[in-house]
């Protein structure tokens, strides 16, 4: 029952005098209010600032019987009462119905529907440790800050959370939105409240990632092993080589860290990228050890040395990240 | 007649009361609204965002009997029915004609005659696999949400979609711009409604992309080439020749990553560059190859490697590239 | 008669109820209504999104014989016809004098004058080819839609478009403003309707890009002339020496390709690049020539020739770049 | 007693004509007005602007008389006196609460409470000597300009300043938040004002600080010190090393220096740069004398210097990086 | 007298019917309106789009004889007459003090005072030349477009100009602010008007470019002298040595060129820049000319060129250097 209103015979609409500030059913225990949540699209979700940007659908209902004669009329939103439903999260939100129809429409029997169209960005709280193989759950939530338990409840529409079938989003896989209310401590306030919770589900597609950093990532490792093959008395070429490495995988740290915020934990593609330097820092103190042993007259074992690595280090290198990724997609 | 309202004689345009939630024409099947839509300029179409910032003039025409005595006169819209048209696109649309001029002219037996000029960023939904060869199809779809298809009807004006002569963007062909109006599921309502949609053909200019990605990929590529006539003793030259075509490579990518979204798939541009890295880390284990072959004494074969590269190389590229861009312009 | 309103003698200002749809003098032909605009500052020339900002002094005054008894009077543009012209440029401005004072005064026999001043963003159509030799002049175009050549004409202000003395912009010489009337099409509407037309006339100050992008480029060709001093013997030094200058011209040109648009046309400095990449290049590939000349014993054949191009590319160069510069700044 | 409202009996809350200009208790001395401020979240502290971003429920409570007989109704904040207090702190916040909300809400005696929900940023000002090892006081300083000691006192509330449980801020560890209230000059003023103080006790999260800069600093510094195990004789290999040390600290300097504003001072981190720096430089001298006095035959000494050079430089980094962290720490 | 209105006795404070477009004192001169000006912040100073960003606090004091008997009232700037002032730079000011308190208060005898806070940028006009080593003006001009000199007179109030304890900028010295007003010429209007003039004299601080641009362009510079110290036989080193010290240079100068607006003109930095680049170039010069004397035999000339350079360079870039910054500052 979304969004629809049997227009009312040419009649007068005029309300007589209310008092707005009383909620319907006062005496017979908690006003209840359906909400529903329609995600229209979902425009990006900003892992720095920790936001998504949306559009939704938002519809609330319930019953008025004050309003019980006016079937088929339309109010703004300040003639009746209204549900004093806040969205708790931080959010940027526009509503889109504004000017002439920020109004409820009122159906037989006092059945009073809002709807509005909310367009912008809503705070989401990240896990990222798993990053870029994460999956997030952001949750909205509203309450009514003035209106205890007893008061006021939230009771989520049947079929009342849906996804709309095209999303503007490249890097996410929205993989549904549930709606749901309980009732719960208030933090903020330091008193329980009827909460209700919109959670979208959200898994990273990491394509991305893995395309344009884990494989130039591997490249570069792969390219430090070339000291392995290069012999032990081109001793400058080496460690060069071995240098120029190093230098490309910092500044490609640098470069990366601008996707995520700065976090006091490490992300999986930390860890990746941590293991990498180790490996190429590594490969740069054996180039310096067997070129030592080389200008030793020590060859035969400087070579001996450069034969194992050319198999130990990819082999660390392959077990390293297979770990790493393996322990943040279970 | 798109914005035109001849002046009524100076009489008295005061409205009866009116009950402006019933649509006109409610006992005789659907309220027909025509709908045309002038792209006045187009500002820029955003890959990364994937929206399209435009100037529009939309124009609405409807017939209410009820105003049908009031010829050359102008409403406000809040003091008439109004169809409950919305934009479906998550937008972020300004009206320019706001203050004084929000209003609706009447013609002769009340034909109602609306005209806004809107101006902003549209969602548009972009399909990158062939880019930068690619063309889109960006449409903006409009729909009553309150009103059923057998209350509400769109009917696309006659040359009812235009495009200025001039328009401020520089890096689409913008081909042309179509209306249509169907009856269709509204996935977010999963109800019947009857939806315009304006699309706009779009076609990308590659000659940026030519000229200031691919040229200088193709320069890149070829110096690697280089190592193929540098004799094989020569080792660490041929090696750093190809470890710096290698990275400046990665860089290049990196550079490039920020032009369009996080996408989970392989744009053509995607797959050039990859052709690219493969055929450049090809010639650098081809140096590692000779330069060993020549270290063990066999330099003649070192050499035959290297002559033949020099075809095989330029080969390969011109056959790959050539196979990526005819799959995508086609 | 610029933004001055000889104070009304203490009595009512208030009118008698007019129909303000109805425009002045609608028997004795179009309505003329005299335009002028001062520039009051510019702020800025956005060649990427091809834009103006700047600070506007609109003066619109017409006569409306109807307010010809209330000589002194201040009132809101609501209460009195109003000419329904708009900026047909997209835009995003703001009218400073809003609030007390979005208002026409009237002086003797109903002349009508409204000042307003408008801050932001204009539209302008740059023509880049001669970039940064180049200069734009920038229009703003102001029309009636709803009203024909036959209601509603523009008459220019007699000294109706000035510039003020300070500009807050560094990058652009603005040489002038102009102001003018005319009747065309407007290809939106296609209708003949009167335009009024402001022109800025902007030229480029090209010292920024002399300095800061020219300069650096000159420097990074001559040193690719070194590789013609380096003897061939020192084949990899050469060839080293080259692929570096080629590599930093291929960074420096991603760096400045952000400074324009992305066009499909080459501009002036686009053609100084491709200039200095040919000859960079052809440094590369004479120094692989050279090189392989002294490997095979040939070495006063590579000498001289490294001789001949100490004159050649210099030369080559001055002619290529002069050329470029003379066509595009004639 | 934060939000809440019982709700008035079905009556008319219509207040009689009232001059909302004159303060409650007006000959009893000062108003006192009980100010509370909940801390809903965070969203980031952006040094570069010294601003903090959050989400702010803003409490006042007073007792105002003349509305003792109105408890249970609420009032729009312009039908009442509402107290003049100011942000002192530059700021660009937003009212959540606004349309049918920006009310008051009157209990038992006159008592009125008003809630606010802010969001945006406030002025923070950060001394960032110690950056990133610092801790932030950031203050929010509410005042009454137009009232005076004698007139208006602000009373911290019981339990007034909290924190919400979850923050969407991941670089900074919030600890906690407490308010205030006392007389003290005004310089804008130059006056004595009652001022409300609510401090926000922010330490910065160093892990991102340290993983992504400071270790690849480390990493940087150390490469410079493989020029002690190149033998002096391969001088070039030791200078050209020890130059791009030289050049990534630079550009690491470049990179780093957009985390923070333009100081006139050193940060701690500056500091450990500034010796990272020295000691490179340092290094690369090392290099030059080294290979000069090989190239004079006296290689023993110069390797003897690079073998005393292998402990002094590590030692000597150790002790200056240690001495400038615990400095910056205590 | 700043911000204080002594209340009125609990009475009617309704006005009269009130021309407010007539000024006070007609008959008597110019209308004199004393203006004062806080700086309560200054956020920051933009040199790219020259503006500065701060919170001010404006007062207008004025004495309206038809108000004598109003005293300790507080009227909407609507219902009286207001100063027509206007802030001539381009802005983007938002007002503090809106919806309850756009007011004027009112004093004894009609004097009228009118207090708000306005924050937001505001368009300086910068003077680069000696940047970064400048001093600017920074001037805010007030004048009323609408009323003459004999009608409308600012006149500067008594310890009108003042500047809070602490600002919210860092990489300036904010020394003063003073307010002056004088008849002069509106270039716009071209008439003369009444303008007060606030200044902020703002003084740069040079540590931020001293420590992160001067120093290691220093650095820089000193690195390329390393060539008089390798020995003239290892010509590619020197040559490799001096282009990579060239290149880092043009890279800085371009990441730098960013800092300012797009000048035509020189400043001192960039003085200092191109003295850099010249000697760095001469460097380069230096080594080719002494690696062709070394092969051409003439190593003792070489020697002695790179022995006497080894005090000539640094000589050259101190005076150079020590000439810019001296004249800069004087």
């Amino acid at each position: 029952a979304i969004a629809q209103a049997t227009p009312a015979p040419v009649q007068a609409c005029a309300l007589p005098a209310f008092d707005t500030n009383v909620r319907p059913g006062a005496g017979d225990g908690p006003t209840d209010v359906e909400i529903g949540m329609i995600v229209a699209d979902v425009l990006g979700i900003d892992d720095v600032n920790q936001q998504i940007e949306g559009d939704f659908l938002m519809v609330l209902e319930w019953t008025d019987k004050r309003l019980a004669d006016f079937g088929g009329c339309r109010f703004p939103i300040t003639q009746v009462w209204f549900p004093p439903a806040n969205l708790l999260n931080s959010s940027n939100l526009r509503a889109t119905y504004t000017q002439a129809r920020n109004q409820v429409s009122v159906a037989e029997g006092g059945r009073v529907t809002y709807l509005q169209r909310l367009t912008g960005t809503i705070s989401s709280y990240h896990d990222l440790h798993k990053f870029p193989f994460d999956r997030q759950q952001i949750t909205m939530e509203f309450a009514s800050p003035s209106l205890g338990v007893d008061e006021f409840q939230f009771v989520p529409m049947v079929d009342g959370a849906r996804l709309a079938d095209t999303l503007n989003i490249e890097d996410w896989d929205i993989r549904g939105v549930t709606i749901s209310a309980a009732n719960s401590m208030l933090s903020t306030l330091q008193e329980e409240r009827s909460i209700a919770a919109v959670t979208i589900d959200a898994a990273r597609y990491y394509g991305f990632f893995l395309f344009k950093i884990i494989t130039p990532l591997t490249l570069i490792v792969a390219m430090s092993w070339t000291v392995f093959w290069i012999p032990p008395q081109k001793f400058e070429a080496q460690i060069g080589f071995a240098a120029t490495s190093m230098l490309t995988l910092i500044a490609f740290q640098l470069t990366t860290s601008s996707i995520l915020p700065r976090l006091n934990y490490f992300t999986t593609l930390d860890w990746m990228l941590f293991g990498a330097t180790l490996l190429v820092f590594a490969a740069l103190l054996e180039a310096l050890y067997t070129g030592t042993l080389a200008r030793r007259g020590r060859e035969a074992q400087a070579q001996r040395i450069d034969y194992v690595c050319r198999f130990v280090f990819p082999a660390a290198f392959v077990l390293f990240w297979g770990g790493t990724v393996i322990t943040s997609i279970r």
